[in-house]
């Protein structure tokens, strides 16, 4: 496979191609084209341009082609085709990417939509989706999947399975149920493959099948799904009854999101953005950051101002501000990274307080080999051995400080119920930054007797 | 489900009929427990203990969770089994994860683990995919997969399927070749369900399908399994015979470390370690940071001994240093971010200069609304306009310089073939600490005219 690429020059073409109203064209060029990479060209074209190719392809196109889009893209689109166009490209989708679609359009228009879906049973799947939380396993789930009642056959199975697979892209396991809705077990495609066409369900399904709650987070659902490694897992509501089903393909996107959103976190961006987001968005996603650390900066400021009347005789204390913030700043981002991802991944093990014990050992390490060569050379630079004395030994202080800071708060924020992430990056920076400054000053000002 | 949780008392229990020789009892105990959950277990437990687990159990059980084990256990668990009682665990194992193993087995051993497989076909894919880099679509392919000749009809395939079917966990595709092993194309299952047995292969198989060489990167893979929403995906040889497949759960675990990895750089960590290693193991993880940091700092301290003569009438401008190196490490950090991210989803559009040319505009506007609110409140502050112009104006340059180095950095890395997430965090925030202070103290030497 050569993969598609996004050229200037393919762009050009199609515009062109719109433009001088060639169909034909057009169709041979883009037939082939994988949907994913259709809505990458349509990402980049005008509104009017992306607007007549989705009018120019079927339904069983552009309906994927839809899901895939940015989000600002797909709304100025759909905007220019009428409700029962909307309707057709529902149709085509899955339940779970055409409720996305509807929860995303204006609420005056829904109504009309959904009336003109024809497949009854689709429409109403679709409504069922819209009641869940986005942000849970019903919100992720799909209604398209196949089950069988345990008091069935394998014959009445196949047939029945035959006709559910019809609207399944995808058939992962057969789910069975009770008379009640229940989700009892699941049978394997392989099973049923290679049993007597007679045997009743009841006798061969498997009564163990991994599942998740209607309510569960979708980074559990994450969790557990790569964990045991599972490709769909069932969705059942509050008294068991098998509601939808998640596919692995969604879980990946939310894996995605999931990393995308803590290394933004991380960096300073509070907001999922892109590159290719305009200057107001970026602004508004990094100014809040930016002005967290200018206000640190002040307080930082200010403690310094305390100190002034050290300049005189010990100037080059401040000489070495930069160097104390910036250690504080790195250890604190290292241990509160450590956790951050420790907790994502489940696998931290122990108390806080062992955990904080840790961090004091190592910082308490790193600190002292640091120090040690810090104060050759600066004694050796500078001259002063003193001096060299008391910025190394504050060093140690600043980086054992600012490990147990950064340990401590995203521990804290993630007993809180709050997300560890946002305690990474400029958070702890600043105020890692503020103690480490505070601590400097006090301890050379004691060491040096001043 | 109710997921499964790793307390104390579990391990507590676990050692204590261990020590006992209960085995019934840890029988009992364990064996519902999903292998992923055992293998938590055995993490925790000591050599001992956990070697004596896996010698209880099944192959069919221990061979999986000797896959999930952290590598240091499994490593320690293997040096307590004779070369029969492994080969007896790479016997249950899929290939790739038998090949992995091996992989990592003492060089001495190997060759004799290899000749007690009994199953000699199983042998011969093992030795096949040990020819391949990790760092490889190669390496990350298995050898089980169903494919069929394009010659043969339904029916035989159906046959065909069934017994090859036996050795293969998952179905998703089945394979079309041709007499020489080329990929051909793909049948579905449902496919093969719903036609006629005596139709031939050629006639029915969908001449279309995503593949990838088997020299890819996995990143690769993943962008392109996760883009086109793929379950699993063939390799190709150099002439385009199918030589195996990767599946989505191979491809999650390789997001999963791309982003921990991404993470860790962009915190200052370099190797991929966990809260759990040893201190040692997290030292020699940070500590290079932590000296690039340093070393910066010294430089910083440098730059400001060559501005000592403002300190007796300026001292103000020295207590903002940490302020300006806040800032200029933020700003850094943000825009290396968004590179970095947008370079890692291949969403980054236009040349290099049009994405600097955007980050000096947002940084300017940036600079402006932070210089703004600084002039006003350092000036009702300090009581000096000149001194808060100058530190003010510098806060603008600095987070311009900041910006363009943020975004220039991680694109030249890339452009050089180097993984750009190095740029992130310490690197950056160490250059811009630099760069900052000297772009600082410069300007205000000039606007206050000293």
């Amino acid at each position: 496979m050569t993969p598609f690429k996004l050229t200037d020059e393919l762009l050009a073409q199609i515009e062109e191609l719109i433009d001088s109203g060639q169909n034909d064209s057009l169709h041979t060029l883009l037939e082939e084209v994988h949907y994913a990479d259709v809505a990458e060209i349509l990402n980049e074209l005008d509104n009017d341009h992306a607007t007549y190719l989705i009018k120019l392809f079927d339904s069983d196109k552009t309906s994927d082609v839809l899901t895939e889009l940015d989000e600002d893209v797909r709304e100025s689109v759909l905007k220019n085709l009428s409700s029962k166009e909307i309707a057709g490209e529902l149709e085509e989708l899955d339940t779970d990417d055409a409720a996305d679609i509807v929860a995303e359009l204006p609420k005056e228009i829904v109504q009309e939509v959904i009336s003109e879906i024809t497949d009854r049973d689709h429409a109403r799947d679709i409504v069922d989706l819209l009641r869940y939380d986005e942000n849970s396993a019903g919100g992720l789930m799909a209604k398209e999947l196949v089950k069988v009642n345990e008091n069935w056959n394998v014959l009445t199975c196949v047939k029945e399975m035959r006709h559910q697979a019809e609207n399944v892209t995808r058939v992962h396991s057969i789910y069975v149920v009770d008379d009640e809705g229940i989700l009892k077990g699941r049978l394997s495609l392989k099973d049923l493959l290679t049993t007597s066409t007679r045997s009743p369900i009841r006798d061969i399904y498997i009564p163990k099948v991994d599942r998740v709650n209607v309510n569960e987070k979708p980074e559990e659902v994450a969790k557990i799904m790569s964990k045991y490694d599972l490709e769909a897992i069932p969705v059942v509501d509050e008294i068991g009854r098998l509601v939808g089903r998640i596919t692995i393909d969604d879980i990946v996107d939310v894996i995605r999101e999931e990393a995308d959103k803590d290394y933004q976190l991380a960096a300073g961006i509070s907001q999922d953005v892109e590159a290719d987001d305009s200057i107001w968005e970026l602004t508004r996603a990094r100014l809040p950051w930016l002005f967290l650390g200018m206000f640190g900066g002040m307080g930082a400021a200010a403690i310094m101002g305390g100190f002034e009347t050290m300049m005189a005789q010990h100037g080059m204390l401040f000489f070495f501000t930069p160097l104390i913030a910036a250690m504080a700043g790195n250890v604190g981002v290292q241990s509160s990274a450590i956790v951050v991802q420790g907790l994502a991944n489940d696998d931290l093990k122990g108390s806080i307080s062992s955990r904080l014990m840790k961090e004091m050992l190592l910082a308490s390490l790193n600190g002292l080999i640091l120090a040690s060569v810090l104060l050759l050379l600066t004694w050796f630079w500078k001259g002063s051995f003193p001096t060299a004395l008391a910025i190394s030994i504050s060093l140690i202080s600043v980086i054992v400080v600012a490990g147990i800071i950064g340990t401590f708060i995203p521990l804290f924020l993630h007993k809180r119920g709050i997300d560890p992430a946002i305690a990474t990056g400029p958070f702890i920076t600043t105020s890692n930054d503020i103690f480490g400054i505070l601590i400097y000053f006090s301890i050379a000002k004691v060491l040096l007797g001043i």
